[in-house]
């Protein structure tokens, strides 16, 4: 079996727990063993936290956090960790101004992804725009937050950015959407030169893979993790019940100079809601990733997934385990390993 | 009353037709007596040509012609002209290439739209890039048709260019979509320093003028045409009714160097289907503008919109005499007249 490494840098206090040797799941990713790591009522007029990403930071961690305010009315909060286990909030929701240091706050922002990109932070969420769509911005110290231009018209519900240029521009990913709940949803990538002006569009891949867990749309979840292999994405695929919508986790490898192009696709979902936290709460059998942690000299990873809408839990796995499980469980159609382009 | 002036070229043998003495619709639009100019099965193989658009070309007129194929297909088609009004057809649809030479033809392209910018011809429709978006190619000599990058990824079928930069930079009006009939849709502009990548995107005007007309939605025409008062724009506007859309054309006036700004917004309709080929035929009920022919030194202006999505027809007014009645019907909403960012 060929070894495969994340390419990137050592966290090595990053969270851990080793696989229980009561999972026989089969399955690649374990949960922590004290999930939800974030409950009801984390900050003051918050009701719950969920859908959130974290980093490494200096020598801890920070994240953005969606807040679900007791208005009901989502924004983003800033949180800090030690241990990215435990977390504390700001009590106020993250103030973005323009770049001339006004204030300019979105009527809303849901669901943000963070990266670190040649020394700066970007912050990406959807928010309203005439319609939902893509918020941007940029941080440098997690003080001041600049809002940057809106990369797509609506509607644009879900957006994560690679964590380098690749082939010297910028990298998103993102999920065209209706104005409502979207019975439909494939990946797109974009690119951009300067965070500014976005083209290049291509297919990623589609809900169409045959596998139901899946069917109905699909989307990208943690930023990208480069790995030897090509970029690891972990996403989340949605299926449709006569009792609502079940969003699992999957995981594909992306080309490492052409992410339009697949290069594994992993046929079955790698968790999929089962425990008390991810089966209840505002929206039933949500399980969502949002962030990993990782660490390349161990190849541990530890991603970062949205509950029910209600909690934030963690899952782990290591690099080697995970590749091995998804060429091992590779399917990938022919629209999903073109260029995708039409 | 402040006199109005078309900034553009000077088009003395454009089509041209006074106003019917019988005319008491009291609206600033006629139409020409023969209408339609394009009848059915206009080419072999082809059922039906409709949204459509034309532009002054040598000593003549060309244009590029939405043909419905027997087959159900739509693709574009080149259509010549000496006076505008009697065309002629190529008997192949148009073959895109890329920027090699190789071909690369989308699998359908509809309601295209031409402008001149700069000695360069761009066309712009809506084809199949994994959902329903934009396509945009340009040619010098209408013969080689060259792609260039899909300027947005889906889901969006209405896209317009200005005939010049603004403010240094190519400009674009869209109306994003859903992957169905689309029961909403605003106007947004969005920008390219290069037609590669697209930015700054704003919105522009709203469906929810209040005026029932344009209620379900609205979205770009012609090409808008430059004048004194700002950039003039015929608009399709669409409400619903219990056996389907109805599409009326209106107009309203974009600031000159801010057009995501609104300055006069017409409340009423310009123009409304009445005419048999305006209410019978494959989709009844709709006029859907997508050119003009315009002569600054006269300020005549010829309107060509689809009828039916079976014919074409053209419509005729002066710049002069519409300004006039956009002014005097003036509504503006605060949303439109915003620059439209948040």
């Amino acid at each position: 079996m060929m070894s495969v490494k994340i390419i990137g840098a050592n966290v090595p206090n990053m969270p851990w727990q080793d696989r229980p040797a009561s999972d026989e799941s089969g399955l690649p990713l374990w949960r922590y063993s004290e999930n939800p790591i974030i409950g009801r009522s984390p900050a003051k007029g918050v009701a719950r936290i969920f859908n959130s990403a974290v980093i490494p930071y200096k020598d801890a961690f920070i994240g953005v956090f969606r807040g679900e305010q007791t208005d009901g009315v989502p924004y983003i909060y800033l949180g800090e960790s030690k241990d990215a286990i435990h977390w504390s909030f700001r009590p106020d929701k993250i103030r973005f101004v323009k770049e001339d240091g006004e204030a300019f706050m979105p009527n809303y922002a849901y669901d943000p992804r963070l990266v670190k990109i040649e020394d700066v932070y970007y912050i990406i969420w959807c928010q309203d725009f005439y319609g939902a769509s893509i918020g941007m911005a940029k941080t440098a110290d997690f003080r001041t937050f600049t809002r940057l231009e809106n990369p797509l018209i609506p509607f644009n519900r879900n957006a994560v950015l690679f964590p380098r240029k690749i082939n010297g521009k910028f990298m998103m990913l993102s999920r065209p959407s209706d104005s409502g709940h979207t019975p439909f949803g494939d990946i797109f990538l974009s690119e951009s030169p300067d965070m500014e002006y976005w083209g290049h569009h291509r297919h990623v891949m589609s809900n169409a893979s045959g596998n139901w867990w899946e069917n109905v749309k699909i989307g990208g979840g943690a930023a990208p993790i480069e790995t030897s292999e090509g970029w690891l994405l972990f996403y989340h695929g949605v299926t449709n019940t006569c009792n609502g919508y079940v969003y699992s986790i999957g995981a594909a490898i992306l080309d490492r100079d052409h992410p339009s192009r697949v290069k594994y696709r992993c046929r079955t979902f790698l968790l999929t809601p089962q425990e008390w936290y991810e089966e209840r709460g505002f929206v039933p059998n949500v399980t969502f990733p949002c962030a990993t942690i990782h660490d390349a000299q161990s190849g541990r990873i530890a991603v970062y997934y949205g509950c029910a809408d209600t909690y934030v839990g963690t899952a782990f796995t290591t690099v080697e385990e995970l590749v091995d499980y998804i060429r091992a469980n590779n399917q990938i159609s022919e629209m999903d390993a073109e260029e995708g382009v039409r």
